[in-house]
Order: C-alpha cells, then structure tokens, then sequence
C-alpha cells in the first residue's frame, strides 16, 4: 500500500486526479482497470480511471462537499492499492458547482444560484486549429451564451469536409481528397479506407478536448458534449457493442469530473443506421452507472423526439419538428414531459440553402423570446456563408448575426424575474405570451410578449387595490421604457412594431 | 293575361326584370307570392320575387343563354298574369358571368376566364354614408381586389357602434347612445329597447345594398355577402325559425339575379347563440331551392371549421384556427375537402389591441404568397387605429396599409400560370414552396417560394434535355430578375433576404 500526498487542496466541485503508474504491455485500454473509493463525512464515491498513456493510469473525482477526504486506488492495472488523503476547501467565486433540476421546468447550479441556459451550436469548434479555437473562445467569452454543443467525434458533413485536428483512435482515415460537395454522402457510416484499432485510444484526442471543456468551465460555460453523431465517413458511428461500450466507458471516465459537463447521449439519435433505441438505453444505462456526480442527461431528435418520459432523461433536448412551429410549443412539450424543455435546433441564424440554416436575426431572437416566454430554453446557432467556408455552427470562430447580440439583455430580463424560470400564464390570452414566475405567487410579475404582432395598444385588468409598475421592453431594440404605475383597468400604449413586450410589477 | 313589353333587350348574365303593380293590403310580404317563368332555347328557369313597396313587385333573372326568352310572372299578388319576350344579346367586354368553380380546386368565370381571388373584408362598407361609400369604391377601383365580404344586417362590434345608414326592418333601434367601448358586449342579440317588425323589411334598406352590389360589379368585383352574422345588438341574430326564412328567401329573390353575388351564409357560425347545425342546414335548403343560378356557397367560422364536405358548400372560406399557422395548411384542407380552399381571415394587417387584426405588412403578403403557392386564395383585411376609428375592415374608406399595393403583381403571378390555378408540388423539399400549375404539365412550370427563410442560393436537379428559363422574384420590393437559362444540375443565388422567390419555365 502506497500512501500518495499530491494535490493536498481542491475546491468543491474542482477535480482532484491521482496520476499513477501502472502495467503498459498488451493493451491497457482493455486488459487493465483502474479504480478509486474516495471518503468524505457526506459523500463515499466509486469511480473508474482511465488509461492516458505512457503506462500512466488516472483516477479522477469531483468532491461535492468541503472538509477532509480520504482516497483508495486499486485494479489490476497496478501492482499495489495507493491511499492518500485531502482537503476539500471552499469553491472559488465563479464555481457554482454542475447544474441541476429546479422547479420541475428549469435549472440551478448546484450551490443555488439560478442557470438560464443560453446556449449556442458549433459541433466541432473543438477539431479546429489552435488560432481558430482560440478565437471561438474569445468569441464565446464575449458573448451571453453559457452553454454549447459539440462533439467527440469528428464530422462529416456539407461546409465540414475537411479532416479534424485528431482522431479519437489509432489508426488511419480515408483519403478525404475524393469528397465533394456532392458526393460527401455516398461516404456515410464505415466507408472503404478507414483503418481504425475500436480497442485503442488516441491519447492526444481525448486530452484537447477536456482542455476545451476546462477552457469553457473557466469562462463560465456548460459544455453539452454530443457523445454520438451520425455524420460520420469513418465508422465511429457504426462500430460494434462491445466497442461502444468501450467508447463510453472511457469517455465517462474521463469526461464526468468536469463539474460543467452535460451528456448528449446523441445528436440526431433517429439517423443513425445501425443502432436502436435498444442501444440507446444501453448506452443511457452505462451512463448512469459510471457517472457518479449525475450530470445532465438528453438525447437529441432530428424528425422523432426520443421519449423524453424515460427516467433517466432530465431534460428534453429538442430539434423543432414543424418549418412554422418550434418554441411556440413549449407549453405543450412542458406538459408532455415534465421535465425542462430545451430548444437545441429551432433553426440557425444565417442564409445558407438548407432550410435549417437560413433564417433572420429578427425570426431567431423572436423564437428565443417566444420560448423563454413559454416557460422553455431557446438555443442558437449560426450559418451564414462566407468565402472561407467557416461556419459559425460547426467551426466556430467569429459570429456574424444579429440575434446573439440581443440574448444578454433576454438573459436579465431572466435574471429580473422573482424565483427561478417563467411559466405561461394560465391567464393568457390567445393572442398574447403571458409569463409568470414559475414558483412564485402569480400577482406579482408579468410579462407579456406579443412576438409577431403590432398592436399599439393594449389593455389590462388587475385588482383595484394593487399598484403595478409598468414597462414597455422593445426586445430587438434593447429598451425599457417605464410606462407609469397603474391598478384596476388600465390600457399601455405600444410603437405598434413587432417584438414588442410588457413587464408588469406589483409594486411592494 | 296582360302582355309587357320593357327591358327588350338584355346582355347575357345581365339582369331582366319586371316589375307589376300589385296588391297591397295586409302584409304584402307575406300574404302575397310573385313568380316568374323564363324561357329560353337552353333554359327554363323558375324565379321568386319580391315586394318593393308601394304596391309594387319585382321578378328579376338572369339569362345565360343568348337568344329570345318569353316569360310569364304569376302569383296572388297580380289579378291576372303577366306575359312578354325579351332578346339576350352577347354580353359586354367585361362581363364574363358568374364565378365557377374548376379544377376541383379554383374559379373561372361561366364564359372560362380565369378568376384568381384577392379577396378583402369590410363588413359594413355598405352601411356607411354615401361619401363614404363613394371613397370605398374608388379605393376598391385602384386596387388589385377583385372580391369583398360584406354584411346585409349592420354590425355591432369594437369600433362599430355607430348606427347603421338604414335597417332591414321597420321598426326601431334601441338607444345607441348607451354603449361605450366597455359596456358593447353587454348589448348583444336581442336587446331591450329594440322595437322591430320582422315580417315587413324596410325595402329602402335592400335597394342600397343592390346598389352596392351593382356598384362593385361595374369595377368587376365578386360581392361576398354575408348573410347572418353574430356580432348583432338588434336581435337579428336570434329571429324565429318563421322569420329567419322569411328573410332569407326575400334575400334570394332580390339578389340572386347579380351574377357577381356570392352566398356566405355568415361570418362566424359558430359564435350565434341560438342557431344549430340544423339551423344552417335549413337556410342551405332554401339558398339551393332558390337560387336557380347556383352562385357560390360557403360558410365562415370563428373557432371550429363547417363542415366543408357538406355538398351544398362550393368552397371553403377559412378563418385561420392557429395564431402561428393559416396559409400552411392549404395543403391539407386541400386533401381534407376537396374543394377550392379560399382564407377570407388569416388576421388582418393592423395595429390595433387584437391578434386577429395587427399583423404586419411583410407577414400579411407572406401569408398570401404562401396560401397562393399552396393552391389555395388568400383574403385581406386592414385594421390600422386612426383618430376617427374608420377601420377599413369595417366601414372601408382608404387603405393604410403595405400588403394590398403587392396584390397585383401577386395576381400577374398568377395569371402567368399555365392553365388555371397553381397546386403544391409532390416534390416539393420541406423547406421551401414549390407551385406548380394545377392541370397542366408538372415539367413546364415551377414556382418556389421561400417565405421567411433567406438562403443566399439554392440549388436545381432538373433533366439533362430540357432548358429552363429561370427568374429571381422579389416578392415585397415587386421585381423580377432573369437568372440565365439552365438544364441539368444547377444552383441559382438568392439576395439572403426572406420573401424571395424563384420561377422556373421551360424553354419552349
């Protein structure tokens, strides 16, 4: 038994790693395991290390509570248990711990503090050149999104024909320099010239990306890691059973101490060719049981929603099913499910040809009000052409819309509203979006959005004993006008332009 | 058996009529009948008529054969019949009969012209002072409409409190000088103070509207009149059975010989206090009894559709049921009916307090385009506040509007088509609209249109033999733009605006 003593001080919710050596012959990724048992006064937790390499072996924890632990690392991957101890102080400023469930419809960190998830699209931002990720992080730091979606795996797809930065296995790709803009999806799933070892993990892969998910957690950003995709032309979306399972095993080994990371089981589940919805709770099985600190899970749809009733879903993770119709459905999906509905795909920002891609600043950040409004979490992404092919939705790199710029002023309206998360109103007229605090008492704040519409006026009708302060937001312009204090009937005059709202606030 | 000899000469789709003087004490309106035979070398046609007052009664018809008629009026009314002949001539340059429909799906006139209608709403035009009236119809003569709905019974809604210029009945009004902006819904149907005699009309009343309907067919516009209709404070809405018929078949005998009259049997059904499906179903029965020249016939809801299938309906007339989707679901009312699908409201362009009526200008011509490349006939209304509180909707007057000064090159669209009247596209891609014509060759003509959406290019797969000749249609700023002849595989670059749309035609 050897006693180790480094990294004696993590906060909560940090990460503290034992790094040992171990047995490198044959191969460690299958033939060997590692383990630790980590002791506190509130928690006692089990987790999986992972093999990084160089005959070096990682074992890695997430304490969730302050105070002394004490740790066991054993498997056959070394020769003897090692045992050590530390101390767990208290989180720094900006570490509100991973985020959780609140209120049924919405989410929290785990220290309390109210998360709106605001989030954004760049599927594999993190398999761009050094230049190009630095500046998606300069892009994200100054933006209002705290939360993006990206992927594991490479992509293939239009506008992402090129090859990534790495691979997650050893091995060799295909020559790429066959693909076109039209022919890229004959080579879809295992395409001939790919010769990957499933068995053997490109080490390098694995360590960008949890240097991509640090760098996010340190400018306050969840990362939704897409674990499966199926635009793929290597084959990692068709490997087999025994491979997956590998594949997860070893991502939620390394990947789950990350307090900021969200599991997206997949992205557009209903296209890949091979696998079931069998394969799916599998996959969601191994999840939660290798997963001690249960970070968010979801599974995102292309046409066919997932059942989002499965328990071990937290939140719905969805792509709009209807051209004219997403986050106008909200109420129904939050009756549906229960659960938080967050909009992934309601369509990019941009005028790309696909129809996916190719909508106004104007229609996106309606939609983000619309849901917000509904009691939902819209998400972005951006497509707009340019003549270096960069597209913001799958590389990253610079934003070139308008919508983005309107999300901060939205996400403190959020922060504005009493408790956590809005609701729709059940007072809600047909021809209006009528929020209310989810958890708070109805009487107090209201907020009206009329999206589409122009009305230049409209009328209201509270109690004669109550005073309401009045607001008049101008969502696209960014402006809050007061519009005086009223009580009983009253009417509130409008510009008679769209994207128009009203706040309505007992006044106390 | 006296013989008459005036109205010798009559185009065809013209009006003839006889008008006899006959008895009149009592009741003349129901205790005395007038009919007339008509006969031509191709008809032989039964008509109702009508008591005008002062002791005299009208027989109209409207031949649509050329050639010599004979007639013969009968009935208690006269001592003894009535006989003469009259010659139909060829009928003048701009008349070219009744609407009909065809193509399962659209209107041509009787002689094959085809109709396209942009129709628009202004419930009690009629019903306004003569100045008024007169800016209407001048308004309407500068536009692209070619088809109103409007009411017989005067209108009792926000904005529209005022008097009628004449009531149906003899008798009098309750004291209007009560209502207020608050209390209207408070006086509905049969309200105290109202004093009327619904088995004498006041003829004054239906000689104006005649006026009126004459007056929109010399600017060739279809008069949709709208029979019965909720929004009543003079219990006109809620007449016995008895009385309900009597008006009815006053209504047919006095206006079915316009060839321009269209049959809505109310606006909003679904919203009368007392009247039944059967209720309707019965007034069906008389409109089809007697109207012998089977005008157009439809039904609008407020909430929940008519049942459009019914076999006296000739055509749909839609009030949209979703704040978000109208002219989307063309399409499936299209399969669901089997009838031409026309949207008399889809919210009217406005800015006044109520979702039905402050849409935009952009969204309202988005709507139209839409419902046109879907097969189906949008309809407009306006509903801008102003300081007199004339709303075109409801009183006419001038248009404030921006959709209705893009309907004629909307209307050029259309009569561009090949054959009569566009339909959707199987091949049409989920995320675009592709028209193409009805009954013609599916090869020779495409129309997509991309609504919201802003891509910056789109691309073509047509055959390899055929040249197209391919346009760029902005359909708000109302150009068209040549973009080359192609074949085969091609892509065509869009401005990344919404509204755009592209026209493909073979070169022939």
């Amino acid at each position: 038994m050897e006693e180790l003593e480094y990294n004696k001080k993590v906060e909560k919710w940090g990460i503290f790693q034992v790094k040992v050596n171990g047995f490198k012959d044959g191969n460690p990724f299958t033939d060997y395991v590692i383990r630790g048992i980590f002791r506190g006064k509130n928690e006692n937790v089990k987790v999986e290390g992972f093999y990084d390499g160089d005959g070096i072996y990682i074992v890695r924890f997430m304490p969730s509570f302050e105070g002394k632990y004490i740790f066991e690392i054993s498997g056959n991957a070394v020769k003897e248990k090692k045992t050590g101890s530390f101390e767990v102080i208290a989180p720094s400023e900006k570490n509100h711990g991973p985020v959780r469930i609140v209120n049924t419809y919405h989410f929290a960190y785990e220290d309390g503090t109210p998360y709106y998830p605001i989030g954004t699209t760049c599927y594999v931002w993190n398999l761009q050149s050094d230049e190009m990720i630095e500046e998606t992080l300069n892009t994200l730091r100054e933006s209002a999104f705290n939360k993006i979606r990206f992927c594991i795996f490479p992509k293939h797809y239009d506008y992402n024909l090129g090859e990534p930065r790495s691979y997650p296995y050893e091995g060799t790709p295909m020559d790429s320099s066959v693909l076109t803009k039209e022919n890229f999806g004959d080579y879809t799933g295992k395409t001939e010239g790919n010769d990957w070892n499933f068995k053997k993990f490109n080490v390098e892969h694995f360590k960008h990306i949890e240097k991509c998910i640090q760098a996010l957690q340190d400018i306050g950003i969840e990362a939704d890691l897409i674990i499966m995709h199926p635009y793929d032309r290597w084959g990692f979306s068709c490997m087999k059973a025994d491979e997956d399972a590998l594949y997860w095993k070893y991502v939620l080994s390394r990947f789950s101490a990350y307090r900021n990371v969200w599991w997206s089981l997949a992205n557009e589940y209903d296209l890949f060719k091979y696998k079931t919805i069998r394969d799916w709770e599998q996959y969601a099985k191994i999840i939660c049981k290798n997963d001690p600190y249960n970070h968010l899970r979801s599974i995102h749809n292309c046409l066919s929603f997932y059942d989002y009733n499965r328990p071990w879903i937290t939140h719905c993770s969805i792509q709009r099913q209807d051209l004219y119709k997403s986050s106008e459905c909200v109420n129904e999906w939050r009756e549906r499910y229960k659960k938080p509905v967050v909009l992934d795909e309601i369509a990019y920002e941009g005028n790309i040809q696909h129809g996916w891609g190719n909508i106004s600043g104007t229609e996106m950040l309606r939609r983000f009000w619309e849901a917000v409004c509904r009691g939902g979490y819209p998400g972005h992404g951006e497509t707009y052409m340019n003549a270096s092919n960069i597209l913001w939705w799958s590389h990253g790199g610079k934003l070139n819309g308008e919508s983005h710029k309107r999300f901060a002023f939205l996400i403190n309206i959020m922060k504005d509203t009493p408790g956590i998360g809005l609701a729709p109103s059940k007072k809600c007229a047909w021809d209006e979006i009528c929020a209310v605090p989810e958890s708070s008492c109805e009487n107090e704040y209201y907020l009206y959005y009329y999206s589409f519409m122009q009305p230049s006026f409209r009328e209201f009708h509270f109690d004669e004993q109550t005073d309401y302060e009045v607001e008049i937001i101008d969502t696209w312009n960014m402006k809050i006008e007061k519009a005086g204090v009223h009580r009983g009937k009253f009417s509130v005059s409008l510009p008679g332009r769209p994207y128009m709202a009203i706040r309505i606030r007992e006044v106390k």
